[in-house]
């Protein structure tokens, strides 16, 4: 294979990694959504350390652990802004109601 | 689906994010190794605008634009330094001789 076909490899595993980071953001709202309608606290620091633990058992290469949760902390980050958005009704909050780290999905 | 069922969906799903983002770094180091061995130039700058505006054409939501290229952000970071660390003979390089934005994948 040369350059051409390996990025034509990375496009396609771009295509499905935009779908399977929007279904992980979709669950993301929904559990935002059954927390704000049943009353449950949004903040259970146990879940990302669990969610941390699970990618790590599951990685085999060639991107060492270090690499793999560099990349996880960006994406709970952003999966924690969109929960909170959804425990706020659907619509981004104003900046001054955020609490940082106290939504785990 | 309560919060549990939501929580093995995502975790069923980072089993496959992690499987993804694995082959894409391998692609990344192929990538690399091609570079090395043929002495082409590894800083072609047009290439990381090109995978952000394929992901922002396959992205049909619920992350917006720009949650998705913060993610990106991270993730094509992450795979310059696999694919630096594959040109500079598969170890990581030392500090003082990475340079930032040179290569892309």
């Amino acid at each position: 294979m040369d350059i051409a076909d390996w990025r034509k490899q990375i496009d396609e595993l771009d295509r499905r990694l935009v779908e399977l980071l929007n279904q992980r953001a979709r669950a993301a709202q929904e559990i935002g959504r059954l927390k704000r309608d049943t009353n449950l606290p949004v903040y259970e620091p146990e879940r990302e350390k669990i969610i941390f633990e699970n990618v790590k058992r599951i990685n085999h290469g060639p991107l060492d652990d270090r690499d793999l949760l560099r990349i996880y902390e960006r994406m709970i980050d952003v999966m924690r802004q969109i929960q909170k958005q959804s425990i706020g009704g659907d619509a981004p909050p104003p900046a001054d109601t955020e609490i940082e780290g106290q939504v785990n999905d």
